[in-house]
């Protein structure tokens, strides 16, 4: 399947026609991958920061056209693209940052204890080693942060493994303009092969890449679909090996009998701002809004339910990033009003730029039909009307799995404050108590990835400081002679 | 299927028949640790801590009643049994230490940055949270610390996780009166279900507690294949759950060319003694020796193996664990002689006390049929004569993944004791580089786990104090209200 770029404004293709990357050339990027491998894994932390440094550098420095490219091929708009861009040189130097402190050198003396088992023991020093290369699935969506030298990249390169992106054939051209940034930057410090790329559409491409007996461990930011499809093929291999994705998830608000009360038109207004940031094309983007009815409230939770309708009627999302996700949009909005969601925002259309959707649904009807748990990609929300905490509770239970639970109105300990947050935090990776979900803060405290659906690994992070351990491997060291211990800052 | 207890040294069952629990049986014990759950996830470290103080005393305060009843089931002997039932207790006390700690409790404060992002964000918090009730599949070989009370239970708990043991098939009357002692603690403190039983022999019984929707995890120690059948079942599941399996793995030993020279007999008399230890029914038990050849060392070699033929012939296993092991055990050996190993120490026996097997093979052959590199478990050694340290690099690479490797010889820095130091952390969770692999200690820098098959979760330890983060989830507060704060030291 050949590879071309497709401008979502006018819902057409343009440019030139790419070849997809054929199984021999995967091999060959995988065993180039390999072999850098062997130097770039014990490399100085001073070695990883100068590359990650020098990446951020190239990426500004062609920041007009970058920029340029990708509004042609994503339709996300500059502003926003050129905010990416930010993020994304930002990551890089935060991992080149982290790269420099040693982190990934670091290790545990456990000193020998004489006597027999199991008090004595002999002495242990456990350390981490890189994995090694790491087969990195770029999204759609995210066309810098999550892309080529998006989070997943930076934060392989610091551990000392190298990355084989598969290139997202939503933005094909975007993705070969990088790649020859990087091949620059690898050519200056003689690094060949650290970053490598196949392209492709066919589901084969990425199969045959987590496929590889080479490849140590996947990255993979996108659907659920897609993210289950590949895991099931890294846990199929004769050796499984970890496979990290990021994948789908609803990102509840609950608005507690506190929670809106006095605020509900400036509450509204963010909340329809958020649903329609991006087009909602945010693994983070609020799909299920809770309101708690109990009596001194119910007036204040249908005000701000006329207010949110009129907020996001106001609302003009842009296109969607393609055309298989534009008519999945129409789909989920469809199957939810086939299982009784009330439509409040619902104008159908067949134009590239969707139309908002709100309904509403009681949480009786949301637990009792899966199909109105499903992630709905883009700007659909549903309001789900619980008449009690504990019902409440039930309607997070029957989401299961998040990235985000959004509390409002918990400034206050209490039985149920202390009930939810319990509830929200045994669904989610990260719990907000304030504003949206939408916007994920690269920090050393960050927590990006919950229980399934929303991730395949919900032990770790795909986003900040830690999203680095995913890809070294603690080792100990048994009766160690002299000469390891003095590796002390740098790879053995 | 009824279950019976099995005298293994007169080959003979014995004793009251047990029924297996049935399907509603685990619902039950199941719905038990979930309504445990709830309060044992908040407990305290001090309550966690008294909790596993009192398991421990229980045990040793029976001890003789239950070793007795140990070595009826197992045939390990009281020697080891009563070491095993030490090491258990310290286990648990180890943990009540880690709980006492506030380890489980401790967060991490990232305070807000003003300004825009990627540099301004809000204030996070990153805590930890115990998963849900974990499913723990005890091991026959350990029936005390890989067992109902063992490392995984004990971690668990004080994680703040409660635990639902599926007893092992070979020894059913310990588990019950261990699982006595437990309702005993647990009536005296008032924690009913936070360890609950089921016990049976059927797959059906695992898959069915692996699969059931109120288990957050499961952590496991046997066979790969059994394991692999479970962990395929946990992925199976409409959400996914991490599952801990450590299960086979063929530990190799290198010895470099300075290894063994001079102290031949010494040596080979130490690992005959690891390889029948226990009657080679350990995880870590020695099951491949790999000799490098050069000019200057190759009589050694000889020599080496000159002596552990003579030493293994003189060792007198016991019997195995059960007839089943015991058959897989003869037709391991039987596998290894077809695919061209030439044996050193073979007496062909159907006596329930295996004779030791020994045989020796080229390198080529080793890395050619993979039949070679199986486990087999029991006293079982293949020698693998090596041309250099490049094909030695070879042999580990085609085992791929081990619990341990042992290196002799590496008492200096070279060339090549780096480069087979690299290899070695590359396939394996522990390195050695004095002794032999057999006895995992019990400490804060243990590493058991390492790449598949040796274990499903290479990232994780079964043993050692980081075993506890088996159990405990990431979780980030984001603009969080005071009241959070002021919960250190406690479960929110």
């Amino acid at each position: 399947m050949a590879l071309q770029s497709y401008n979502p404004k006018i819902n057409q293709a343009f440019g030139e026609i790419l070849a997809e990357s054929t199984l021999g050339e995967i091999d060959l990027k995988v065993s180039q991958s390999k072999h850098a491998f062997e130097t770039w894994s014990v490399s100085s932390g001073q070695q990883r920061a100068e590359f990650l440094e020098a990446l951020a550098a190239e990426l500004e420095s062609h920041r007009e056209s970058l920029v340029q490219r990708a509004d042609q091929e994503t339709a996300l708009g500059l502003p926003r693209l050129n905010g990416e861009l930010d993020r994304t040189c930002f990551q890089l130097r935060r991992f080149a940052q982290i790269a420099l402190s040693g982190q990934a050198f670091k290790y545990f003396v456990d000193p020998a204890v004489a006597g027999a088992p199991p008090v004595g023991h002999p002495a242990l020093l456990k350390l981490k080693i890189p994995l090694g290369p790491i087969a990195v699935f770029a999204a759609s969506n995210f066309p810098f942060a999550f892309s080529v030298l998006g989070g997943d990249t930076a934060s392989a390169l610091a551990a000392g493994c190298t990355v084989v992106v598969k290139g997202h054939p939503a933005h094909p051209q975007l993705t070969v303009d990088i790649m020859t940034l990087i091949d620059t930057v690898q050519r200056k410090l003689g690094l060949p092969g650290v970053i490598t790329l196949v392209q492709g559409q066919s589901f084969e491409i990425g199969y045959h890449l987590i496929e590889h007996p080479f490849i140590a461990a996947g990255a993979f930011t996108g659907s659920t679909r897609g993210g289950a499809a590949l895991q099931a093929k890294a846990n199929a291999r004769s050796r499984p090996i970890p496979f990290y994705g990021e994948l789908g998830s609803v990102n509840p608000i609950i608005a507690l009998p506190d929670g809106i009360s006095t605020h509900e038109k400036e509450m509204a207004s963010t909340l329809a701002g958020s649903i329609s940031l991006g087009c909602g094309q945010f693994c983070t983007s609020p799909g299920v809004v809770i309101l708690i009815d109990e009596a001194k409230n119910i007036q204040s939770n249908d005000l701000f339910v006329f207010e949110l309708t009129s907020s996001l009627k106001e609302q003009k999302p842009h296109a969607m990033l393609t055309s298989g996700i534009r008519s999945a949009f129409n789909f989920g909005v469809e199957q939810f009003l086939k299982f009784g969601a009330h439509p409040l925002v619902y104008e159908l259309s067949d134009s590239i730029e969707p139309r908002p959707f709100l309904a509403s649904v009681s949480a009786t009807d949301f637990i009792a039909h899966e199909q109105l748990r499903d992630e709905v990609f883009g700007p659909a929300c549903l309001i789900v009307r619980s008449a009690s905490i504990a019902q409440t509770k039930e309607v997070l239970e029957s989401i299961g799995g998040s990235l985000t639970v959004t509390i409002w109105g918990a400034e206050k300990k209490s039985e149920s404050t202390v009930g939810i947050l319990r509830s929200a935090m045994s669904i989610a990776g990260r719990v907000l108590f304030k504003g949206v979900p939408t916007g994920v803060a690269v920090s050393a405290g960050q927590q990006h990835g919950g229980p399934w659906p929303s991730s395949t690994t919900p032990m770790t992070t795909s986003v900040g400081d830690d999203a680095m351990d995913r890809f070294l491997r603690p080792v100990a060291l048994q009766d160690y002679p002299d000469w390891v211990d003095q590796s002390k800052g740098y790879a053995i």
